[in-house]
């Protein structure tokens, strides 16, 4: 990303579109895939479950490009009853928000038996992944890497030898639709803590790989002759080497923490975009973020060691997902003779905001406006809706409409949805410190309509749930764009605060956390005509409302599939 | 039904027509309801599951009309991500063929957050139900009764003090997601024998209300206080009365035989027809049928007597369903002091065939053609494409396309499915009573267009499966017609044996079976505008392919609601 783009957002948005121009000309070229979606028998952690599938694959195929290059998937839903969307985690969609992939916001879900075509632009290396994005499909196992390389004669600005991408998710033993009903009854059940943790969709429920290192002497040695769908995948590197691992989470609920058992790892890619690098012994990282750290084989070669997963911000009912690395010629069956890294404490806070705070974009990043023209509170609440548990933003639950936001924008069916906009902000004498005095919230789909190429600032409130002496870690992700992260801070957010934002190198991400109890401040340009979600990234949190929906310059958005919109009442529109 | 229709098919119809206007004008009126289908918690055999429930209700509503009325039913589907359909198993939708409500052939399927109106006449008295007609919804639970009562001023044929509905279906403990996965695998997986049959959704899989008859020690007897929702529903009848039993079945696979201990039952209806009283000690009820009995409580008053439902057909790996005939003012908790009716052997054809061959039409009932203009000879075959199991009728596995039919025809929509009509019989060299030579069969969606009110035999030739000495029962469900059962045969059908044909009195119905390794003769008036499914109404086989569409006079089909067509390439043409 050679060019400087600092003085203005416009400046900003017309650098990019010239720099993926400037690529097209370098040789970008389109991909084109042909997928299948379908439920499957799979045995994601050892045991036999009913996965959803691309093409016969959990997780689905690894998608790799170059910075811009076009993407073209013809998505066949094979489902039975069931529709389907794919939301390409990370891309921005410029000029095409209709290939979002968002049920309900970017386009009508897909009919079984019927085919969409997502095109869209990859403008920009990084590491990426796509998931479902309608009910809990994403639950279900529905998604897989998106890897973007440099364009041709680009460099990234950081060496290494060799690269491993490692997928995180975690997975339960009932089906997803048995946990939307869960989910949604009243009194509320809780779907609990995932069964397993799974690395690119491989993880081991009924055994252990560091079982000798267990202290419950009743969890038995994984056996693996090495082509067992559960067999974890290793890591083979050669000693004296820098490798590139990209770390992508797409779990449906827990927060994680990776390690390398006696290795350091540096961070130098967060979501997309270059980080200072920083070294670090463990990581977290929270359902829709991804890294990439450079680990340096500098250790024993006779030996292997462990690459642990854990759960964080959650006490955690998961045993830790895990593979090995290998150094060659060492065998790959010699298990590592110490025991795996020890997870951070679920509840160590101060160790997760160390870390995130030591998050700052790489020198010659995009920066922030040094102002905003508009900003947005959102309280994070938990809410009961007639004795239906919730989550709620401003006091309002996010209840989708069955006709996509972007058509009935773009036409004016302004019956499709509730035309009020939801508040800027909340009650300030709101207590977030303690469950809410009235916990009765409402449902809603209005959208925030934000003035395009205005600078946004969205402060994501935090508060106690609905239970005494809790409060939550929630990724909020950001379609359609990149936001700066301006700042983080405990309690309630105050004017004042605005003075601490880091303006000089705040981190350019998707998706940022707020911990339990505090704030996150994050910027952004609605430079990107469309409407987008913006939500909690842990999936249950989102079926139980946790969301908001920004429109921007709709008007400006060019003529959208037709197939996009077949559906509610732009279905009724089309002719 | 007064009036005596003999004598040509187009007086049938204007019969029925005028009998309708009749009923208008003698007070029939519109029955509205809304109805909201969601997936729900319920323990329909003392074991919690997910099922699909209508307004928190399983088995949904029971629909009460009288003859002539017009029934409105607003139905908003609640599911997650699943479109959803309702059938009207028995009502043959006179002028309303988009509302037959069967997926890809009469409407699109409802999308999640939308609602769609059905609403239809019900033109004739008798004994009905709903359900379920996309993927295996119907096995999900998605079903209930509808019972139309004869209209002010009319009398039904015979007399009786009470009434009783009993709804028959099967259930399994494995989500139907998972079974249509299993269905689908390849290798096949056979979802296996259900565990459990219901009687109005209850059911007790972990215990019996005959335990102290069982063979089986360790079989507890169930406690019920009463107000489980699987404490079965007692019949509380007074002693010296005649009560009629409505029974219909909604399995999803079983075929069922039904016995009052110590009680003859008198068959009067059949399908919503009239049938020649007959007198029986047990009754096979096949998935897809309805039937009326009079019981006459003549029996020991200081008893209660067992109602049981057992397996026919297929080898049974399932307990008797049951529930108790109470006479008052004996106590309901007092248990019969004999052991439960023994359903006749599973594999005792004999005793299936003596009794649907007692099945004989009510003098003064519709009456058939004496000729048919087309005959339709429908071989059923298992087969394999590539590799996968499937049923196939003349070499042809069912695979709906994703327009319905209904509108695809309607507005010469050629590309929408096969145009080739699919044979209207097979290789006669054939050999029914082994497994096919060679087993491949094809997918396709092709359609039998029938000439509008010309009169169709379609004769449902039986042969062996894929395994060796396997043959099985299929019950045959027309959508939007009754026919004519005119014979059953064993073997191969020979145009000789229509010299056998039952012209006379034939049983007039919408579902009928085929025995192993024999015929069925079946005749019908295409008099019914629409697109109809002809199908096994086993569900799993069905989704395995086993059925045909017929389309009959689909340019007199009148305004088809815009819902009904907004998928597909039909909601591509909507303006």
């Amino acid at each position: 990303m050679g060019c400087k783009c600092r003085d203005s957002r416009a400046f900003v948005f017309w650098c990019i579109v010239l720099s993926s121009l400037i690529h097209v000309s370098l040789g970008s070229k389109s991909r084109h895939f042909k997928w299948e979606v379908e439920y499957m028998y799979s045995t994601p952690d050892c045991l036999e479950h009913v996965v959803m599938g691309i093409n016969g694959q959990f997780p689905g195929p690894t998608i790799r490009a170059k910075a811009g290059d076009t993407i073209v998937v013809e998505l066949t839903n094979k489902l039975h009853t069931e529709g389907v969307v794919i939301h390409w985690h990370g891309i921005r969609q410029h000029g095409t928000p209709w290939a979002d992939g968002t049920a309900s916001i970017s386009q009508c879900a897909i009919n079984p038996g019927e085919t969409f075509v997502y095109r869209f632009k990859v403008d920009r290396p990084g590491t990426y992944f796509y998931h479902g994005h309608y009910g809990m499909q994403r639950s279900a196992g529905l998604y897989g890497s998106l890897i973007v390389d440099v364009a041709d004669g680009k460099k990234e600005p950081f060496h290494y030898d060799g690269e491993f991408n490692l997928l995180l998710s975690d997975w339960w033993h009932r089906d997803v639709h048995e946990q939307e009903v869960s989910l949604s009854s009243k009194p509320f059940r809780w779907i609990g803590e995932p069964q397993s943790l799974l690395i690119n969709g491989r993880g081991q429920f009924n055994c252990s790989l560091a079982a000798k290192f267990s202290s419950n002497a009743s969890v038995s040695q994984c056996k693996f002759r090495g082509n067992e769908q559960c067999a974890p995948q290793i890591l083979h590197v050669d000693p004296k080497k820098t490798y590139r691992l990209r770390l992508a989470s797409t779990t449906a609920l827990a927060s994680l923490n990776l390690a390398v058992g006696g290795h350091k790892m540096v961070v130098v890619e967060a979501d997309g975009n270059y980080v200072q690098p920083f070294a670090v012994d463990d990581l977290d990282i929270y359902s829709g973020e991804s890294y990439s750290v450079l680990l340096r084989t500098d250790q024993l070669p006779s030996r292997n060691y462990w690459i642990s997963v854990g759960v964080r911000g959650r006490e955690p009912k998961t045993p830790q997902g895990l593979t090995i690395l290998n150094y060659i010629p060492t065998s790959a069956s010699k298990l590592p003779t110490s025991p795996p890294p020890v997870t951070p404490r679920w509840d160590d806070y101060n160790h997760s905001k160390a870390f995130t705070k030591s998050i700052f974009a790489l020198m010659g990043s995009p920066q922030p406006p040094r102002t905003h023209d508009r900003r947005i509170i959102l309280l994070n609440t938990q809410n009961r809706i007639n004795g239906f548990t919730k989550w709620s933003i401003n006091n309002i639950s996010l209840a989708l409409p069955p006709t996509p936001y972007l058509g009935s924008i773009k036409f004016g069916l302004n019956y499709a949805f509730d035309q009020r906009q939801p508040p800027d902000n909340y009650d300030n004498s709101y207590d977030i410190m303690n469950p809410p005095v009235n916990p009765n919230s409402t449902h809603g789909n209005g959208v925030y309509t934000i003035k395009f190429n205005t600078s946004v600032d969205v402060i994501l409130q935090n508060a106690n749930a609905l239970a005494n002496n809790v409060s939550e870690i929630h990724p909020w992700h950001l379609h359609g764009h990149d936001f700066w992260v301006l700042g983080y801070g405990e309690g309630k957010f105050k004017e004042e605060d605005e003075q601490n934002f880091n303006l000089k190198n705040p981190p350019f991400r998707n998706t940022a956390v707020i911990f339990p109890y505090g704030w996150t401040a994050l910027r952004f340009v609605a430079d990107n005509p469309g409407v987008w979600a913006f939500h909690c990234h842990i999936e249950p949190h989102l079926h139980m409302g946790m969301g908001v929906v920004f429109a921007e310059g709709v008007h400006r958005v060019g003529k959208i599939p037709r197939a996009a919109l077949a559906c509610g009442l732009t279905g009724n529109k089309l002719n």
